[in-house]
């Protein structure tokens, strides 16, 4: 690639960013998108619906930027809690990183590399004066002293990363303790989830009780038993639809005076229909409560919430194995309970295995899989191989800006469009791998979709697409460095516009929230101004995926192509103001894990550090300096040693909390006159939605539906 | 190799054999010798040293051979606890497998290999009419439909032996449980060990009390710091051998009568040497006083046993995290008291993490190390190359049954010597490792022992000790089953030779008890009659490993060389009588772990059955039949998968106890009066026998030495 094709590809995105935030600045101004641009503000009531028409309004402005920028830490913290907080750390840490390696990377190695002249020697039949390949290791000569430069670089910037994160996991981890220790009792600290009870003679409920009665007498408080409530929870769905429909057909009193005219003639016939949807409503309430008093009598299933008087016996609960067959009465910690996914509860112990072996098989085929696509985006970017598959295609691609933009621009976005896909399918995987709560399944979301991204965005376009290759290279675990060291530098112009391109882009489009304005836009028309809206939820598993996965492109190429830093850390930049407006305007949190996944993003930095020394193994030794190459290999192994230890000294924060912590939180508590209270209510904390009992009562158009936390 | 001289080894070994159990049955009915051979039934005071001569003494009979296969699993567990038993199952559980693979192979495949004329067709030119290999899988013709008997002869083996894997540890899982039902209160029930106590103003002792006065003020009972004591532990050490120096020098009134005559020149001079002896004594005595007192008062380490009043809160403080900060107040269960190792007592989290690294790179390091006297015993088998080696020896090698001796017997002997060292370096390295008790350092040196049979046995003979080969196959991991497909088979008739010259050789010297016997012809000259002699302990970590390699060289050459299977059964047969002998009239329990290395046989026995199926794909492959190889791919699979269930059915239960039956068991105990004496005493249970006050009175001589446990 040419330094005009990434100008191109920067100057478009660059454009398209700049427009995203002006019309974000303008859009956000008109009151009927507040609901998409500054939900939260409506909700909490600093932010009322101005019907007055304004001049100012449509004005771009930089205010937002300003407000975004002054947002502390502490006022995060108690608008969007520790998840808010650890996530615009990912993004700080990554700041910093990059500022400090950009440096190191831009006024050293840069020069360095420019300095050489290897492919002036060696490539002169290909050489354009303005290949970016000039800017990159490759431009090197082969055995130069030069590369020592690289060589220190690496270790200077691996030592720096992992004090980094050292602190960082300190920091986060003293947060999580003094986030517990400040936390009001919550019933999820005195519950646990046990699941896989034994069938016997006695109801599930009875025998949850004996049980826990006999072990814990002193401790031990109450119970609720899961029932089964799929049947029913689509009733629900059926009602709340024909609800909406009800209540979209019945005369609306100020839309009315509007639409009059068009639609008087179709008066008649729908009150007709309304009175049919009534009926039916009707009907589908009849059946749900019905059905909600059998289910309350019968369909237990084989998993409970249990409570303790203290959090300590709930952790201790939760630790020990209880039963002397530890296939049954498994315990989990219990989630909070708005965070609990009903659904989709695993009740024994052989189903939740066989399910989580499943889908972990299907995400394996699922990612190779996706390898198709990616392959022919790969062969976008090679115009000549583009002009042979597609030879009717030949004459626009010799205009220069069309080929340009179909190599420098086209396959990113291409790429960016299929990914688009990938979340929500590993949302859904992890759905049915049996996890009990809502945080569980965005978390291993994540897992999944960063594991997705690095496999198939980076070692896919790495080795072109050739599973073939990948897998050679796989399987012979000796020959990955060299052959990392070959094919990771040819694309690493294909990776400065991907940052660009899917970087910039999509955190800018993450501003315009361009899919739910369109939604925003369709429906308003159809909807009644009362109409409840939910707050939408940080969608964690498709962002801190993508944020991390930038954060691995820098690293890995950081002495490779020093180039890539820049456009990265305008990345972080940008993400910065932008996710701290998103959390203050935007996002509610909708549970609080208090940052438990932070390890999650330690370890991608362990992987990136390591596939870094990996890389630099490999061209050390292709470079013909393999003094350095050998000096190199002990790095991953400190960094892995690194990791082990942080392992040992955090993690176990982040699983659960200390019999310290635990014992002084309680004795906190045993003074607290509405414990007593509070106790009583724990019972009704963990009750399934679909439990709950529903009213569209069709005379009273007041009462507005409940909220029913859908799959 | 040639079925001669595959006999010549059988012939010798049974030999062998025969002379160590005749000589055995012999030599055990002298009363001399009875320390050496039934020293539990003399501490018992079953059996006394009868001093009247009898002629009966100096026939071989076999009546301990019925009285051991008499005795009962029920006599076993009340003699030599748990771990005794499950040694044992070890034995008879492989008794069963090879059995049932025995008829298989021996009637079914070894038929169908004979049937088969590959190596006449190919290898005539080598072929010699009474070549082991017509036994072997290799003269199957290639692409035969015969080797479809083959294949489900590894399906229905593999299935049978997880079958009664799966019972074995089911039911070894319910006499653990069982077992603790039905034991008494013990100490390391009640109490933890709690290291890397950080260290403050105060001392250790006052810090321990108040953390956990302050976390468990109802349970929480007392503690016991541990004292470093290392220079006190030499001193008792000189202590004692001065007592026996003096005890062996002052005038013995039983002896004295015999040697008087002799010895009565050399009175006078003892007499000065025994008051010199009893001088140094005293001093030794005052400054070991005087050393006890001082670490009593000072030299406190950061560790400390925890006593709780009940199970279930030992339990709970060593499942929970203690403290805010997981690397400092880290528990683990108390081992029983004597069965703590004192002289390494690892404190801090760092040093024990430290000194665990350092280990595991030793070990790996000692393992590959190693190969070198392999390689050279591998030389051994191949004639020509010693010949050329060592040219002065040729005129002895063409004696032919010298020539038969060196290639078939004299390799294994000498790598059988080489393997003495094995097990007490193993040892070694467990021991600094970190490990707190007896019994720990023994499991994880059977662990090392294993992987080092494994490794430098098996894959060092089969690759015929090439390093360089070894690595390269390990390093392209789909290599390895057609490598191993052409390298194991080959190996099949030096590994039967192994089983016969290591196998029936070391179990018989087992029951022979060769360097005990001299140990104690030479010191019975000099002992004092009344001279305490312990008695001796299993060595679980030298005798498993031994076991589980020959079920693993039975396991994996069964479908290969079926002819081996005779053998291995035989050992094991062997094996089943002497153990049982040994149990009844050597070993002593030292410590009950309740059967906890069951999870190292069980893996043992995964890893066999999975390197099997490895070596089928090659072979099927290498075969030309390779539907049959692809169909064997699921197989490893679906072992792994079995193993992974079978962890999380069972291993839980050798980890720890359930709170159901900690809580069940803390509940009888609530009535019983002696409980308060019990707690009374935990104190003075763990207590380093170092500090304990030592008198060695010069002139009393009746005091006994104390029982020192020295390391």
């Amino acid at each position: 690639m040419i330094v005009s094709a990434l100008l191109t590809s920067v100057g478009i995105n660059t454009a398209l960013c700049v427009l995203f935030l002006t019309l974000y600045s303008i859009l956000r101004k008109q009151p009927s998108n507040y609901e998409v641009y500054v939900p939260r503000l409506l909700v909490e009531g600093t932010s009322k619906r101005r019907s007055h028409f304004n001049f100012e309004r449509l004005i771009p402005s930089a205010g937002w930027v300003a407000k975004a920028w002054k947002l502390s830490e502490e006022e995060l913290y108690s608008s969007s809690g520790l998840d808010g907080v650890v996530f615009m750390r990912i993004i700080t840490f990554s700041v910093k990183i990059f500022t400090f390696a950009g440096v190191i990377g831009i006024f050293v190695l840069l020069p360095v590399n420019c300095w050489g002249n290897q492919l002036q020697d060696f490539d002169v039949a290909n050489f354009t004066s303005n290949s970016l390949d000039v800017f990159t290791i490759s431009n090197i000569n082969s055995g130069s002293k030069w590369l020592w430069v690289h060589f220190s670089a690496v270790y200077v910037v691996t030592g720096f990363i992992c004090l980094l994160l050292f602190n960082e996991y300190k920091l986060i981890s003293s947060r999580r303790i003094s986030y517990f220790y400040s936390s009001k009792p919550q019933p999820h600290q005195f519950a646990i989830l046990v699941n896989s009870i034994p069938t016997s003679s006695s109801s599930i409920s009875d025998s949850v009780d004996s049980f826990f009665k006999e072990l814990y007498p002193s401790s031990y408080l109450s119970h609720v038993v899961v029932r089964r409530t799929s049947k029913i929870r689509s009733l629900v769905n059926d009602a709340n639809n024909m609800y909406k429909k009800v209540a979209q057909s019945r005369p609306d009193p100020t839309k009315e005076k509007i639409k009059q005219g068009a639609f008087s003639r179709l008066f008649h016939q729908r009150n007709n229909h309304i009175e049919r949807y009534e009926k039916q409503l009707a009907e589908i309430e009849e059946n749900v409560r019905l059905k909600q008093s059998e289910a309350s009598l019968a369909g237990e299933a084989r998993a409970a919430f249990v409570f303790f008087r203290t959090r300590f016996a709930a952790a201790a609960a939760f630790h020990l194995q209880q039963s002397v067959n530890p296939t049954q009465w498994i315990t989990e910690l219990a989630p909070e309970p708005h965070d609990v996914y009903w659904p989709f509860f695993s009740e024994s112990f052989i189903r939740i295995w066989i399910s989580k072996l499943v889908v972990v098989l299907v995400s394996i085929v699922f990612i190779i899989l996706f390898l198709v696509p990616v392959v022919f985006v790969q062969g976008l970017t090679n115009l000549s191989q583009l002009k042979t598959l597609l030879p009717f295609l030949t004459s626009i691609l010799t205009i220069k800006f069309v080929s340009q933009i179909v190599t420098g621009y086209l396959p990113s976005l291409i790429l960016q469009l299929f990914l688009q896909l990938v979340p929500p399918t590993m949302e859904f995987l992890s759905t049915i791998q049996g996890y009990i709560s809502h945080s569980d399944i965005e978390m291993s979301a994540t897992t999944k979709v960063l594991w997705f991204t690095v496999w198939n965005v980076f070692f896919a376009t790495a080795f072109s697409g050739s599973i073939l290759s990948m897998a050679s290279t796989i399987l012979v675990p000796t020959s990955i460095p060299g052959k990392l060291a070959i094919v990771v530098p040819a694309q690493a112009s294909f990776f400065i516009t991907y940052v660009v391109t899917s970087g910039w882009t999509s955190v800018s489009s993450e501003l315009f929230r361009i899919f739910p304005y369109i939604v925003n836009l369709i429906t308003r028309l159809f909807k009644t101004p009362d109409d409840e809206f939910e707050l939408p939820y940080m969608p964690y598993h498709k962002d801190v995926p993508r944020v991390l996965f930038f954060g691995l492109l820098g690293i890995s190429y950081f002495f490779l192509a020093p180039l890539i830093l820049p456009f990265v850390l305008a990345y972080f930049c940008l993400a910065y103001i932008i996710y701290k407006n998103q959390f203050m305007n935007v996002y509610a949190p909708r549970y609080e894990t208090a940052g438990k996944f932070w390890p999650t993003v330690h370890n991608s930095m362990i992987f990136s550090l390591v596939l870094m020394h990996i890389i630099a193994v490999g061209i050390f030794a292709l470079k013909k300096l393999s003094l350095a190459s050998t000096l190199t290999l002990p790095l991953p192994l400190l960094t892995l040693l690194f990791n082990e230890y942080c392992r040992k000294r955090f993690l176990p924060i982040f699983v659960g909390y200390s019999a310290e912590s635990l014992i002084k939180k309680d004795r906190e508590d045993q003074n607290d006159p509405t414990l007593t209270e509070f106790y009583h209510n724990l019972v009704d904390a963990y009750k399934d939605p679909a439990l709950v009992p529903i009213q569209y009562s069709s005379n009273n158009d007041s009462l507005s539906s409940p909220l029913i936390s859908s799959a």
